[in-house]
Protein backbone atom coordinates (compact mmCIF):
# COMPACT_ATOMS: atom_id res chain seq x y z
CA UNK A 1 0.00 0.00 0.00
CA UNK A 2 2.59 2.24 0.85
CA UNK A 3 4.73 2.34 -2.73
CA UNK A 4 1.36 3.27 -3.92
CA UNK A 5 0.73 6.27 -1.53
CA UNK A 6 4.26 7.19 -2.23
CA UNK A 7 3.10 7.83 -6.35
CA UNK A 8 0.12 9.91 -5.02
CA UNK A 9 0.19 13.32 -5.38
CA UNK A 10 -1.05 13.97 -1.91
CA UNK A 11 1.95 12.48 -0.20
CA UNK A 12 4.54 13.85 -2.97
CA UNK A 13 7.75 14.20 -1.81
CA UNK A 14 7.37 11.70 1.10
CA UNK A 15 9.82 9.06 2.14
CA UNK A 16 7.41 5.00 2.56
CA UNK A 17 8.97 5.71 6.20
CA UNK A 18 7.14 9.01 6.58
CA UNK A 19 3.93 8.37 4.91
CA UNK A 20 3.96 4.77 6.70
CA UNK A 21 4.44 6.57 10.48
CA UNK A 22 1.63 9.07 9.37
CA UNK A 23 -1.06 6.99 8.17
CA UNK A 24 -0.60 4.40 11.38
CA UNK A 25 -0.73 7.40 13.40
CA UNK A 26 -4.36 8.15 12.23
CA UNK A 27 -7.04 5.95 12.61
CA UNK A 28 -7.73 4.38 8.88
CA UNK A 29 -9.36 1.93 7.09
CA UNK A 30 -9.61 -0.09 3.68
CA UNK A 31 -12.40 -0.57 1.70
CA UNK A 32 -12.60 -3.26 -0.44
CA UNK A 33 -15.54 -2.59 -3.30
CA UNK A 34 -16.16 -5.12 -5.92
CA UNK A 35 -17.46 -4.24 -9.26
CA UNK A 36 -20.29 -2.24 -10.22
CA UNK A 37 -20.91 -1.78 -6.73
CA UNK A 38 -21.79 2.06 -5.54
CA UNK A 39 -20.45 3.52 -3.61
CA UNK A 40 -21.84 7.18 -2.89
CA UNK A 41 -24.69 8.53 -4.29
CA UNK A 42 -25.35 12.04 -5.76
CA UNK A 43 -26.04 14.54 -2.43
CA UNK A 44 -24.57 12.15 0.29
CA UNK A 45 -22.65 14.13 2.38
CA UNK A 46 -18.84 13.39 1.68
CA UNK A 47 -17.02 12.80 5.23
CA UNK A 48 -14.10 11.01 4.38
CA UNK A 49 -10.83 11.54 2.39
CA UNK A 50 -10.36 8.45 0.32
CA UNK A 51 -7.05 7.58 -2.05
CA UNK A 52 -7.97 5.04 -4.84
CA UNK A 53 -5.28 2.01 -4.15
CA UNK A 54 -6.62 -0.37 -6.33
CA UNK A 55 -9.06 -0.46 -9.25
CA UNK A 56 -11.38 1.91 -10.90
CA UNK A 57 -14.01 4.16 -9.95
CA UNK A 58 -16.38 6.19 -12.32
CA UNK A 59 -18.48 9.22 -11.58
CA UNK A 60 -21.29 9.51 -13.26
CA UNK A 61 -24.97 11.47 -13.75
CA UNK A 62 -28.29 10.08 -13.53
CA UNK A 63 -30.17 12.62 -15.53
CA UNK A 64 -33.95 12.91 -15.25
CA UNK A 65 -35.02 10.78 -17.84
CA UNK A 66 -32.61 7.67 -16.05
CA UNK A 67 -29.75 7.82 -18.34
CA UNK A 68 -26.35 7.25 -16.85
CA UNK A 69 -23.22 9.42 -18.28
CA UNK A 70 -19.91 9.02 -17.48
CA UNK A 71 -18.26 12.34 -16.37
CA UNK A 72 -14.75 11.16 -14.98
CA UNK A 73 -12.86 7.78 -14.41
CA UNK A 74 -10.51 7.51 -11.56
CA UNK A 75 -7.29 5.80 -11.51
CA UNK A 76 -4.88 4.87 -8.43
CA UNK A 77 -3.17 6.14 -6.73
CA UNK A 78 -6.17 9.58 -7.24
CA UNK A 79 -7.89 11.00 -4.12
CA UNK A 80 -11.59 10.60 -4.97
CA UNK A 81 -13.72 13.71 -4.49
CA UNK A 82 -10.42 16.20 -3.36
CA UNK A 83 -12.54 19.14 -3.45
CA UNK A 84 -15.79 17.97 -1.84
CA UNK A 85 -14.66 17.07 1.65
CA UNK A 86 -14.46 20.54 3.24
CA UNK A 87 -16.43 23.72 2.41
CA UNK A 88 -20.24 24.62 2.15
CA UNK A 89 -21.43 22.03 -0.27
CA UNK A 90 -19.30 19.38 0.79
CA UNK A 91 -21.74 16.42 -1.47
CA UNK A 92 -20.94 13.93 -4.02
CA UNK A 93 -21.24 15.98 -6.94
CA UNK A 94 -22.05 12.93 -9.14
CA UNK A 95 -22.83 8.58 -8.15
CA UNK A 96 -19.63 7.24 -7.49
CA UNK A 97 -19.55 3.42 -8.64
CA UNK A 98 -16.92 0.97 -9.55
CA UNK A 99 -15.86 -0.05 -12.82
CA UNK A 100 -13.91 -3.29 -11.35
CA UNK A 101 -13.28 -4.51 -8.18
CA UNK A 102 -10.56 -2.70 -6.23
CA UNK A 103 -9.58 -1.25 -2.87
CA UNK A 104 -9.16 2.65 -1.02
CA UNK A 105 -7.66 3.73 1.67
CA UNK A 106 -10.38 5.78 3.88
CA UNK A 107 -9.83 8.74 6.46
CA UNK A 108 -12.45 10.26 8.40
CA UNK A 109 -12.61 14.10 8.09
CA UNK A 110 -10.99 14.98 11.46
CA UNK A 111 -8.55 12.87 11.21
CA UNK A 112 -7.45 14.10 7.88
CA UNK A 113 -7.65 17.32 9.36
CA UNK A 114 -4.76 16.10 11.90
CA UNK A 115 -3.24 14.77 9.31
CA UNK A 116 -2.40 17.81 7.26
CA UNK A 117 -1.47 19.43 10.13
CA UNK A 118 1.06 17.35 10.94
CA UNK A 119 3.05 17.29 8.08
CA UNK A 120 3.09 20.69 5.81
CA UNK A 121 4.34 18.77 2.60
CA UNK A 122 1.27 16.83 2.99
CA UNK A 123 -0.75 20.07 3.76
CA UNK A 124 1.02 21.89 0.42
CA UNK A 125 0.15 19.01 -1.48
CA UNK A 126 -3.35 19.04 -0.22
CA UNK A 127 -3.60 22.55 -1.14
CA UNK A 128 -2.27 22.51 -4.57
CA UNK A 129 -4.56 19.52 -5.55
CA UNK A 130 -8.07 21.28 -4.56
CA UNK A 131 -6.38 24.86 -5.62
CA UNK A 132 -5.36 23.02 -9.12
CA UNK A 133 -9.18 21.95 -9.21
CA UNK A 134 -10.64 25.26 -9.13
CA UNK A 135 -8.37 26.91 -11.42
CA UNK A 136 -8.70 24.07 -13.79
CA UNK A 137 -12.65 25.00 -13.27
CA UNK A 138 -12.24 28.86 -13.52
CA UNK A 139 -10.23 27.95 -16.82
CA UNK A 140 -13.17 26.18 -17.83
CA UNK A 141 -15.68 28.24 -17.77
CA UNK A 142 -13.57 31.15 -19.53
CA UNK A 143 -13.85 28.63 -22.30
CA UNK A 144 -17.17 28.05 -22.48
CA UNK A 145 -18.07 31.24 -23.40
CA UNK A 146 -16.47 31.09 -26.48
CA UNK A 147 -18.19 29.52 -29.05
CA UNK A 148 -16.18 27.75 -31.67
CA UNK A 149 -13.28 25.74 -31.19
CA UNK A 150 -10.98 27.86 -33.27
CA UNK A 151 -11.84 31.40 -30.79
CA UNK A 152 -11.01 28.67 -28.02
CA UNK A 153 -7.49 28.02 -29.90
CA UNK A 154 -6.89 31.31 -30.35
CA UNK A 155 -8.08 32.45 -26.53
CA UNK A 156 -5.74 30.24 -25.13
CA UNK A 157 -2.62 31.46 -27.13
CA UNK A 158 -2.99 34.49 -26.74
CA UNK A 159 -3.39 34.20 -23.19
CA UNK A 160 0.16 32.54 -23.05
CA UNK A 161 1.81 34.74 -25.61
CA UNK A 162 4.47 37.09 -24.28
CA UNK A 163 5.38 39.54 -26.44
CA UNK A 164 8.97 39.41 -28.03
CA UNK A 165 8.70 35.55 -27.82
CA UNK A 166 7.07 34.06 -30.63
CA UNK A 167 6.77 30.11 -29.50
CA UNK A 168 4.22 29.30 -26.56
CA UNK A 169 4.70 26.56 -24.51
CA UNK A 170 2.09 24.16 -23.71
CA UNK A 171 2.30 22.49 -20.48
CA UNK A 172 -0.27 19.98 -20.61
CA UNK A 173 -1.06 16.83 -22.80
CA UNK A 174 -3.48 18.09 -25.61
CA UNK A 175 -5.71 15.41 -23.63
CA UNK A 176 -5.90 18.08 -20.36
CA UNK A 177 -6.25 20.60 -23.05
CA UNK A 178 -9.07 18.97 -25.00
CA UNK A 179 -10.55 18.71 -21.79
CA UNK A 180 -10.28 22.00 -20.28
CA UNK A 181 -11.18 23.98 -23.63
CA UNK A 182 -14.36 21.43 -23.56
CA UNK A 183 -13.74 19.75 -27.03
CA UNK A 184 -13.43 16.14 -28.39
CA UNK A 185 -9.63 15.77 -28.70
CA UNK A 186 -10.22 14.71 -32.81
CA UNK A 187 -11.74 18.11 -32.77
CA UNK A 188 -9.08 20.13 -31.28
CA UNK A 189 -6.58 18.46 -33.71
CA UNK A 190 -8.72 18.79 -36.97
CA UNK A 191 -9.00 22.69 -35.86
CA UNK A 192 -5.03 22.76 -35.37
CA UNK A 193 -4.59 21.30 -38.56
CA UNK A 194 -6.68 24.35 -40.01
CA UNK A 195 -5.11 27.06 -38.42
CA UNK A 196 -1.76 25.28 -39.60
CA UNK A 197 -2.95 25.62 -43.21
CA UNK A 198 -4.35 28.87 -42.66
CA UNK A 199 -0.26 29.84 -41.52
CA UNK A 200 -1.79 30.90 -38.33
CA UNK A 201 0.43 28.72 -36.25
CA UNK A 202 2.41 25.91 -36.12
CA UNK A 203 2.54 23.35 -33.88
CA UNK A 204 4.88 20.69 -32.50
CA UNK A 205 4.78 19.11 -29.47
CA UNK A 206 4.45 21.22 -26.72
CA UNK A 207 5.78 23.85 -28.72
CA UNK A 208 3.99 26.32 -30.85
CA UNK A 209 4.69 29.45 -32.66
CA UNK A 210 2.47 31.91 -33.80
CA UNK A 211 3.11 32.80 -36.93
CA UNK A 212 0.23 35.41 -37.66
CA UNK A 213 -0.30 37.38 -34.53
CA UNK A 214 -2.51 39.77 -35.94
CA UNK A 215 -4.93 37.08 -37.65
CA UNK A 216 -4.97 35.36 -34.48
CA UNK A 217 -6.12 38.24 -32.59
CA UNK A 218 -8.61 38.79 -35.31
CA UNK A 219 -10.30 35.50 -34.92
CA UNK A 220 -11.61 36.84 -31.61
CA UNK A 221 -12.53 40.85 -32.16
CA UNK A 222 -16.19 40.59 -32.30
CA UNK B 1 -6.93 45.55 12.53
CA UNK B 2 -7.99 42.70 14.42
CA UNK B 3 -11.26 43.29 14.97
CA UNK B 4 -12.15 43.42 10.90
CA UNK B 5 -10.12 39.97 10.64
CA UNK B 6 -12.24 38.26 13.63
CA UNK B 7 -14.98 39.07 10.72
CA UNK B 8 -13.37 37.50 8.23
CA UNK B 9 -14.20 33.45 6.98
CA UNK B 10 -10.46 32.81 7.34
CA UNK B 11 -10.70 33.43 11.20
CA UNK B 12 -14.07 32.38 12.21
CA UNK B 13 -14.36 30.59 15.17
CA UNK B 14 -11.04 32.14 16.65
CA UNK B 15 -10.90 35.10 19.67
CA UNK B 16 -9.14 38.44 19.10
CA UNK B 17 -6.36 37.62 21.23
CA UNK B 18 -5.84 34.33 18.91
CA UNK B 19 -6.02 36.29 15.91
CA UNK B 20 -3.34 39.18 17.28
CA UNK B 21 -0.53 36.05 18.33
CA UNK B 22 -1.15 33.85 14.96
CA UNK B 23 -0.51 37.24 12.95
CA UNK B 24 2.49 38.84 15.49
CA UNK B 25 4.12 35.24 15.44
CA UNK B 26 4.01 35.09 11.52
CA UNK B 27 6.07 37.94 9.46
CA UNK B 28 3.30 40.00 7.97
CA UNK B 29 2.95 43.46 5.87
CA UNK B 30 0.15 45.71 5.84
CA UNK B 31 -0.17 47.28 2.47
CA UNK B 32 -2.16 51.01 1.49
CA UNK B 33 -3.10 51.17 -1.62
CA UNK B 34 -4.80 54.12 -3.66
CA UNK B 35 -8.15 54.53 -5.76
CA UNK B 36 -6.97 53.19 -9.28
CA UNK B 37 -3.66 51.58 -8.42
CA UNK B 38 -3.18 48.21 -10.22
CA UNK B 39 -2.19 45.69 -7.75
CA UNK B 40 -1.59 42.79 -9.98
CA UNK B 41 -1.74 41.48 -13.22
CA UNK B 42 -3.51 38.94 -14.91
CA UNK B 43 -0.72 36.03 -15.49
CA UNK B 44 1.34 37.34 -12.50
CA UNK B 45 2.31 34.45 -9.69
CA UNK B 46 0.58 34.96 -6.71
CA UNK B 47 3.17 34.44 -4.39
CA UNK B 48 1.09 35.70 -1.18
CA UNK B 49 -2.22 35.64 0.89
CA UNK B 50 -3.99 39.02 1.01
CA UNK B 51 -6.93 39.46 3.37
CA UNK B 52 -8.56 43.11 2.51
CA UNK B 53 -8.99 45.28 5.41
CA UNK B 54 -10.47 48.11 4.26
CA UNK B 55 -11.51 49.49 0.51
CA UNK B 56 -12.61 48.02 -2.37
CA UNK B 57 -11.02 46.47 -5.14
CA UNK B 58 -12.23 44.87 -8.37
CA UNK B 59 -10.95 41.93 -10.89
CA UNK B 60 -11.09 43.20 -14.29
CA UNK B 61 -10.49 41.17 -17.51
CA UNK B 62 -8.99 43.34 -20.48
CA UNK B 63 -10.55 41.86 -24.09
CA UNK B 64 -8.08 41.81 -26.74
CA UNK B 65 -9.26 44.97 -28.03
CA UNK B 66 -8.46 47.01 -24.65
CA UNK B 67 -12.13 47.12 -23.30
CA UNK B 68 -11.86 46.67 -19.72
CA UNK B 69 -14.46 44.21 -17.95
CA UNK B 70 -15.59 44.04 -14.42
CA UNK B 71 -15.63 40.21 -13.37
CA UNK B 72 -15.73 40.91 -9.36
CA UNK B 73 -15.77 42.88 -6.74
CA UNK B 74 -14.45 42.40 -3.41
CA UNK B 75 -14.71 43.90 0.28
CA UNK B 76 -13.26 43.71 3.69
CA UNK B 77 -12.54 41.54 5.59
CA UNK B 78 -12.31 39.34 2.42
CA UNK B 79 -9.49 37.07 1.07
CA UNK B 80 -8.40 38.07 -2.17
CA UNK B 81 -7.51 35.69 -4.95
CA UNK B 82 -7.56 32.49 -2.10
CA UNK B 83 -7.85 29.71 -4.61
CA UNK B 84 -5.05 30.92 -6.63
CA UNK B 85 -2.46 31.39 -3.51
CA UNK B 86 -1.72 26.90 -4.43
CA UNK B 87 -1.75 24.81 -7.07
CA UNK B 88 -0.10 24.13 -10.62
CA UNK B 89 -1.35 27.56 -12.25
CA UNK B 90 -1.11 30.14 -8.98
CA UNK B 91 -1.56 33.31 -11.26
CA UNK B 92 -3.92 35.82 -10.84
CA UNK B 93 -6.85 35.12 -13.19
CA UNK B 94 -7.76 38.62 -13.84
CA UNK B 95 -6.15 42.35 -13.51
CA UNK B 96 -6.79 43.65 -9.53
CA UNK B 97 -7.42 47.51 -9.21
CA UNK B 98 -8.27 48.82 -6.88
CA UNK B 99 -11.27 51.11 -6.47
CA UNK B 100 -10.99 53.26 -3.52
CA UNK B 101 -8.16 53.55 -1.55
CA UNK B 102 -7.55 51.15 1.17
CA UNK B 103 -5.06 48.57 2.69
CA UNK B 104 -4.47 45.35 3.55
CA UNK B 105 -2.64 42.24 5.18
CA UNK B 106 -0.17 40.38 3.38
CA UNK B 107 1.37 36.95 4.51
CA UNK B 108 3.78 35.48 2.03
CA UNK B 109 3.12 32.61 1.13
CA UNK B 110 5.74 29.67 3.43
CA UNK B 111 4.25 32.43 6.08
CA UNK B 112 0.54 31.55 5.50
CA UNK B 113 1.25 27.85 5.20
CA UNK B 114 3.16 27.54 8.64
CA UNK B 115 0.32 29.49 10.10
CA UNK B 116 -1.69 27.03 8.34
CA UNK B 117 0.07 24.61 10.08
CA UNK B 118 -0.41 26.64 13.74
CA UNK B 119 -3.93 26.38 14.06
CA UNK B 120 -6.57 23.68 12.78
CA UNK B 121 -9.73 25.95 12.98
CA UNK B 122 -8.05 28.57 10.61
CA UNK B 123 -6.83 25.39 8.80
CA UNK B 124 -10.49 24.24 8.57
CA UNK B 125 -11.60 28.05 7.29
CA UNK B 126 -9.23 27.56 4.76
CA UNK B 127 -10.00 24.83 3.27
CA UNK B 128 -13.75 25.80 3.31
CA UNK B 129 -13.17 28.75 1.24
CA UNK B 130 -10.89 27.63 -1.30
CA UNK B 131 -13.16 23.75 -1.34
CA UNK B 132 -16.48 26.25 -1.89
CA UNK B 133 -14.82 28.02 -4.66
CA UNK B 134 -14.26 24.76 -6.12
CA UNK B 135 -17.56 23.72 -5.76
CA UNK B 136 -19.17 27.13 -6.72
CA UNK B 137 -17.23 27.10 -10.17
CA UNK B 138 -18.24 23.08 -10.89
CA UNK B 139 -21.89 24.24 -9.86
CA UNK B 140 -22.20 27.03 -12.50
CA UNK B 141 -20.57 24.51 -15.21
CA UNK B 142 -23.61 22.17 -14.91
CA UNK B 143 -25.66 25.17 -15.33
CA UNK B 144 -23.63 26.78 -18.08
CA UNK B 145 -25.13 23.77 -20.18
CA UNK B 146 -29.10 24.80 -19.73
CA UNK B 147 -30.24 26.90 -22.50
CA UNK B 148 -32.96 28.30 -20.64
CA UNK B 149 -33.24 30.39 -17.26
CA UNK B 150 -36.33 27.95 -17.05
CA UNK B 151 -34.77 25.32 -17.54
CA UNK B 152 -31.48 25.92 -15.43
CA UNK B 153 -34.60 26.83 -11.77
CA UNK B 154 -35.99 23.57 -12.62
CA UNK B 155 -32.84 21.85 -12.33
CA UNK B 156 -31.60 23.69 -9.57
CA UNK B 157 -35.00 22.82 -7.74
CA UNK B 158 -35.46 18.94 -9.03
CA UNK B 159 -31.47 18.71 -7.52
CA UNK B 160 -32.32 20.20 -4.20
CA UNK B 161 -35.64 18.14 -3.93
CA UNK B 162 -36.26 15.11 -1.56
CA UNK B 163 -39.03 12.63 -2.18
CA UNK B 164 -41.36 13.08 0.57
CA UNK B 165 -40.74 16.74 0.87
CA UNK B 166 -43.12 19.59 -1.25
CA UNK B 167 -40.47 22.28 -0.34
CA UNK B 168 -37.29 22.82 -1.10
CA UNK B 169 -35.12 25.34 0.96
CA UNK B 170 -32.81 27.72 -0.50
CA UNK B 171 -29.82 28.28 1.53
CA UNK B 172 -28.44 30.98 -0.46
CA UNK B 173 -29.30 34.54 -1.34
CA UNK B 174 -31.15 34.96 -4.57
CA UNK B 175 -27.82 37.37 -5.28
CA UNK B 176 -25.95 34.07 -4.66
CA UNK B 177 -28.51 32.21 -7.03
CA UNK B 178 -28.45 34.45 -9.58
CA UNK B 179 -24.77 34.40 -9.83
CA UNK B 180 -24.65 30.57 -9.76
CA UNK B 181 -26.87 30.13 -12.40
CA UNK B 182 -25.22 32.74 -14.36
CA UNK B 183 -28.07 34.96 -15.02
CA UNK B 184 -29.18 38.75 -14.12
CA UNK B 185 -31.59 39.06 -11.43
CA UNK B 186 -34.03 40.80 -12.94
CA UNK B 187 -34.64 38.03 -15.35
CA UNK B 188 -34.33 35.14 -12.46
CA UNK B 189 -37.28 37.19 -10.70
CA UNK B 190 -39.10 37.40 -13.74
CA UNK B 191 -38.86 33.70 -14.58
CA UNK B 192 -39.71 32.77 -11.06
CA UNK B 193 -43.25 34.93 -11.27
CA UNK B 194 -43.81 33.22 -14.82
CA UNK B 195 -43.49 29.49 -13.07
CA UNK B 196 -45.47 31.09 -10.53
CA UNK B 197 -48.28 32.23 -12.69
CA UNK B 198 -48.10 28.44 -14.10
CA UNK B 199 -48.48 27.00 -11.13
CA UNK B 200 -45.05 24.64 -11.23
CA UNK B 201 -43.86 26.72 -7.56
CA UNK B 202 -44.59 28.97 -5.27
CA UNK B 203 -41.49 30.66 -4.05
CA UNK B 204 -41.21 32.80 -0.65
CA UNK B 205 -38.30 33.85 0.71
CA UNK B 206 -36.08 31.02 0.94
CA UNK B 207 -38.81 28.23 0.96
CA UNK B 208 -39.82 27.11 -2.76
CA UNK B 209 -42.95 24.83 -2.83
CA UNK B 210 -43.40 22.09 -5.92
CA UNK B 211 -47.04 22.76 -6.64
CA UNK B 212 -46.36 20.53 -10.39
CA UNK B 213 -43.61 17.87 -9.94
CA UNK B 214 -44.54 16.68 -13.25
CA UNK B 215 -44.44 19.78 -15.25
CA UNK B 216 -41.22 20.61 -13.63
CA UNK B 217 -39.45 17.13 -14.90
CA UNK B 218 -41.31 18.05 -18.50
CA UNK B 219 -38.94 21.18 -18.63
CA UNK B 220 -35.60 19.25 -18.53
CA UNK B 221 -37.29 16.51 -20.62
CA UNK B 222 -35.65 16.60 -23.61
Amino acid sequence: MFETLKASPLFKGLETEDINSLINNSSHQIKQFSNKEVLAYAGEKVEKAMILLEGKLQGEMIDFAGNSLKIEEMEPPQMVAAAFLYGPQSVFPVNLSAISEGKMLIIFKNDFTQLLSADQRVLSNYLNIISGKAQFLSRKITFLSFKTIKEKIAYYLLQNFKTGNQVVIINQSQKGLAEMLGVARPSLARTISEMESDRLIKWERNQVEILDLKSLQGILGR
